[in-house]
């Protein structure tokens, strides 16, 4: 089905990077710390990155260039909006200025293009034969409109050691040129590896790598995947003799650890007619993926005669879109339409004139429009925490630090959980006083870690709701809250039926015992804020059939591949950071396996053998059709039943929707551990209690044994 | 076959460590740098390491207890010459002095014995029954003769929790106590992993590793590999259920990795009756094993009663006993020969006043002492060099810097070196100057490098003994080599014959060109101090038939485990460490294929293509029944053509014998590589040539891709 669209360059969203420095201390549990929502450097030891994104593609600086989004999508500010188009002839002389023009009238965004003569063979002291002088274009055009395409012919694991030594001269050569046509362009696309074996070719990129300092390299990998080779869609692997299996992640892989992991290196996918697996394709989600390049061979014919994608390419596509990946259209036009004449699209009228005739490909185009338009636009919470993406929060430490009274008005603004909250309290006021005591029984509550009060007011709205009648501690240590506190009872008329206490919860001496002990201690890993311990101290003044909300929370995790988290923890070159867990909203994240239950706490514990020490094996199957990936660590999550059927957490299969006040966990590995096809992960959790300090250990022991992690808990603890 | 063996008990030598400190910038090629014979910290930037034997065991400080070897060996000053026993039972009360006696008396030198009651489980507020009161025996007793037996009930990894934290709680118990007993004792032996995966034990064994200074721990392991398991022998690890395939080195592997190659982590491998394959067993050689504890089990016994060894246990405790490995008695008696009513021993008589009974196990160390006796004297250039073994050192760098004269006169003092430059000469000459025409034609010879004489009288001699006309031009760029080379000419009256130039020979503007052009300017890697830069400056003033002395050289590695050099490198705390070479005198290292060719050069070579740069890929196939392994980097030798068939070098299958002038080279990995069973190790160098230096990089690309190492020579080059 084809529809009506309407492209409207728009002006370009940035935002400055100058004023964004982030404390390297910055701690929250989500969008809980005191982020100003437009604080984006995403590795405090970095310089600022040049896009906004969060991982978007950012080889163009601001300029005053109009830009062609696909459309506008409410909150989406990543550079998936723009789509580019590979040039594939050597435009000689002045042509590239024409190509360029015809290309940005009919809406593409920038070019893929080639910068040499893709015949010339270097020759000692011959004059570079460039795409044309660097005048041609102005230094904003260079800059914001042209991804650099090194020649593809050069062949730097070639047995030909003449070939060899061409290809190493002319990739440096067109580096120094690329680097020399502007200091702001950003990005060049390196060829695909001719071989399987890319040791020479990574180790010339390598020694670029070292010598860049704002350019990127993407490395053109095609997406394929095979068990039986689809001999008709191998092209770009023409010169591999023995691909029996390709998987072309592999190939990416050896790449990238030999260049250990630069940070300045991509990938740009080229997208094929066959595309393997949903679950291979998934690995690609965690890694750097700057560019989508689609071929038109790609492409289906509707029953009008345009090009379509099938709805596995679509999903495809979405699912770049949704990772910051931008497109550039690639190839022959193999669908010849005349939009103008159908009169079906009513495109910008400043570009109309400009083009006489319309770009061949311009119909592709118009398809990644209607797909990109096509897409719900992001949630309003998305909108909210899209620049915490990827961004790496150590966890709060409430126990040692007083939240500051940000945090407080975060979490409180949190209504799906108070609700919850007050769910649970509801069942278990009307399980402890039947109907007909209600006129004779006050419970007795107590809100341990009472915080502002919402959990005071969670508790009184219960009792009302439920006709019970209520007595409530409202227990909290942090003395600027407790001034809150007591001028909301003020202010709400609560004096009668609240008691404020200003102590530690762990060190009370209570005047009596509580039916009901409430609080809200959960950490993004669940008991990584202390619960238990706390717990601990506080049901002592629980009585022996008292309850408590929560009455049992439990941790989980799963393998992820996070090339972007493991770079920027890797930033700060220490083991420490390594050895840390991180509160980090995912998205450029590959979710390699379901998640698994790690820890799990019941409140009340009156066992005198109670210990909160725990050690826990885990083994994640990936599935089958994934392919190798490499685990770079583990996303943690977590669920608490609060009471009975009412629950509330953030693990992906059962969280609770629209609660925004924790993000996920992450626990890096200090080397990302390579798992081959089929190979089980292992991977083995402490949790370890000391005098002073809790903390995790953790190890991977299958593919292959990792360090121990935190041992003595040295890099990340948390205070008691 | 039993003969007459003497034991006496001598005097312990020892080094004292204090006033050995090395420079951090020592180079040498071979034990050419000023390295006095007594020095032997291996690593800078460590403490001073007790023992002076170059990787021996060191559990024991200097002590004025006699110390009892097994015989004297010349110059073997390492601990393997001790043995101790196991002390199967508890001695309980003051049983340990007692045992303590009489095993000395006995000649074996110390105890392995445990600690702590074996029936002891924790109770909260118990006193820990240890084996004694530490005032039973004297603190230079404890330090030297005993080393603690950690329980072997112990079980860090079983299901039962309780289990599980009873033994950690007993572990840390009987470490804190070794700890207490004295703060010079070294060692404590823990038990063998229960099961396949161990990575609680780990964890725990590495929290303590991390607050221990003086002691090390020996994990012990049962020396098994097995295709097809022999149930008869499956002792240790009979609490492994599915045990098809056992090859215990991966649980070493393992628990090693899970503790980050602590330096302070060690093997004790208990020797069985059945051996694995001779090329599995090599892979131990590699890795920091202390002792060999030999069960009484593993003794054949031989017409006359007494206990002996196969051919293949004995092969293997010579090795052993060469690699600084010593010995540990085990098991109950089988052999009951009254060796003193035989008489067919003299024993001390010192001791033999002293014990009324015969040690059970005596018949067993008699026969160790046998084997330790039986070995041939280590050479004498074994014995210059033991000082050097494991010690790492950096190339020289004979272009940027000059030269120490003490580096001279070692070179010198390498006779075999320049008979074979004098024969290749000889050659040489006879070649250029028929017998026709020796008293009309005068060969013209330059000596590159000619440092003080050694090849300016090698010419010279090889020109008498084959009755041709000479005339030398030394050339030499070291100023003050040149005062020595000036003296020397005279003091033999060459004056007529030789013309000394002192200059740089890549800028040297020769009056006339060379018949002969000799040079030594190879490393221990051939071409690592720039032979091939000097000789392309060389060769503007040799004849275009003239000839080139080296006519050629060629580098070799192959891959070895080294978790010792990898210690010492990994001490650094640096990458750079990991991206240099280091030239070592190789002793506790596993060579696991033989080794390949790198780079080859050839001089003169007048084409005008002619490059110094050099790509090589090798794959090395590891024998089948080696089994998995570790590997820490590649070492590096050289072969260099001098003329025709004279060569020279120190490539393990053709090296010169008793040629001292190179030490092998070592290229480290930074992260050591396992390797599976039957995996090719595929490796990739690189030799690059810049304006100012010349470096190496290398990679791993199988059986999984490593960085590439010293990339743009950040890490390690050699100055031009």
């Amino acid at each position: 089905v084809l529809v009506l669209i309407s492209i409207h360059p728009g002006k370009k969203e940035r935002i400055k990077n100058k004023k964004q420095k982030r404390s390297q201390t910055e701690r929250g549990r989500g969008r809980s710390s005191s982020l100003p929502t437009k604080t984006l450097n995403p590795s405090p030891t970095k310089p600022p990155p040049p896009s906004s994104s969060g991982g978007g593609a950012s080889h163009r600086q601001p300029t005053h260039q109009a830009k062609m989004p696909l459309g506008q999508r409410a909150g989406d500010k990543s550079d998936s909006r723009y789509c580019g188009v590979e040039v594939l002839d050597f435009p000689a002389g002045d042509g590239l200025p024409a190509v360029l023009t015809h290309s940005l009238s009919s809406a593409f965004d920038f070019l893929l293009a080639p910068l040499v003569d893709p015949d010339y063979r270097p020759t000692p002291g011959a004059v570079l034969p460039v795409a044309a002088s660097d005048l041609v274009l102005s230094p904003s055009q260079w800059s914001s409109h042209i991804v650099g395409k090194i020649s593809e012919w050069i062949d730097l694991d070639s047995e030909d050691e003449q070939l060899r030594l061409d290809s190493e001269l002319t990739l440096k050569q067109e580096i120094a040129w690329a680097t020399h046509l502007s200091l702001q362009l950003q990005a060049c696309v390196i060829p695909p590896p001719k071989r399987s074996t890319c040791a020479n070719y990574a180790r010339v990129v390598n020694n670029i790598l070292q010598g860049l300092t704002n350019m990127q390299l993407w490395l053109r990998i095609p997406l394929e995947k095979s068990e039986s080779m689809d001999e008709d869609h191998d092209k770009v692997n023409n010169n591999n003799p023995t691909s029996e299996t390709v998987d072309s992640w592999e190939w990416w892989n050896s790449f990238r650890l030999l260049c250990e992991h630069s940070s300045q290196l991509y990938v740009a996918l080229d997208i094929l007619s066959s595309l393997p697996s949903m679950n291979s394709l998934g690995r690609w989600f965690g890694e750097p993926v700057r560019a989508a390049i689609l071929q038109t061979d790609a492409f289906l014919t509707n029953a009008r005669g345009y090009p379509c994608l099938s709805k596995r390419h679509q999903t495809l596509l979405t699912g770049f879109f949704n990772h910051s990946v931008q497109v550039i259209i690639s190839g022959r036009s193999n669908h010849n339409v005349s939009q103008v004449s159908e009169g079906v699209l009513s495109r910008d009228e400043n570009h109309t004139e400009d083009t006489p005739t319309q770009h061949a490909l311009s119909p592709y185009l118009d398809y990644m429009a209607y797909l990109y338009q096509r897409m719900d636009p992001l949630p309003e919470q998305e909108r909210f925490e899209i620049n915490y993406r990827d961004f790496l929060q150590s966890p709060l430490q409430p126990l040692m630090d007083n939240l500051e009274a940000q945090t407080y008005e975060t979490f409180e603004k949190d209504t799906v959980k108070y609700t919850q909250y007050q769910r649970a309290i509801a069942k278990a006021l009307v399980d402890k006083v039947s109907d007909d005591e209600v006129s004779t029984t006050r419970t007795v509550l107590m809100v341990v870690g009472a915080g502002r009060g919402p959990l005071v007011r969670a508790s009184l709205q219960a009792a009302e709701e439920t006709g019970r009648m209520l007595k409530v501690y409202a227990v909290e240590k942090n003395p600027n809250a407790v001034i809150t506190l007591h001028s909301l009872i003020k202010l709400e008329g609560w004096e009668s039926m609240v008691t404020i206490i200003s102590s530690d919860m762990r060190c009370w001496d209570a005047p009596e015992k509580a039916d009901i002990l409430v609080s809200e201690l959960l950490g993004s890993f669940g008991d990584n804020e202390l619960s238990p311990e706390c717990l601990d101290g506080a049901q002592r003044f629980l009585k022996p059939d008292g309850i408590s909300i929560p009455s049992s929370y439990t941790s989980f995790i799963q393998p992820v591949t996070a090339s972007k988290l493991h770079n920027d923890i890797k930033a700060h070159k220490d083991i420490a950071h390594f050895e840390t867990a991180y509160v980090v909203k995912l998205h450029r994240v590959a979710r390699l396996a379901p998640p698994q239950e790690v820890f799990s706490f019941a409140h009340p514990n009156f066992s005198p053998k109670a210990t909160n020490q725990r050690y826990t094996k885990l083994q994640f199957e990936l599935p089958q059709d994934t392919g190798s990936c490499l685990v770079h660590g583990f996303a943690g999550y977590f669920d608490a039943v609060l009471y009975k059927d009412v629950h509330l957490g953030i693990e992906p299969n059962t969280c609770t929707p629209n609660m925004f006040s924790w993000f996920p966990i992450f626990f890096p590995l200090r080397k990302p551990i390579y798992v081959p096809s089929e190979s089980p992960i292992e991977v083995h959790f402490w949790r370890c209690c000391g005098a002073t300090k809790v903390w995790y250990e953790w190890a991977l022991v299958a593919p292959s044994p990792s360090p121990i992690h935190n041992s003595n808990g040295r890099s990340y603890w948390v205070g008691l």
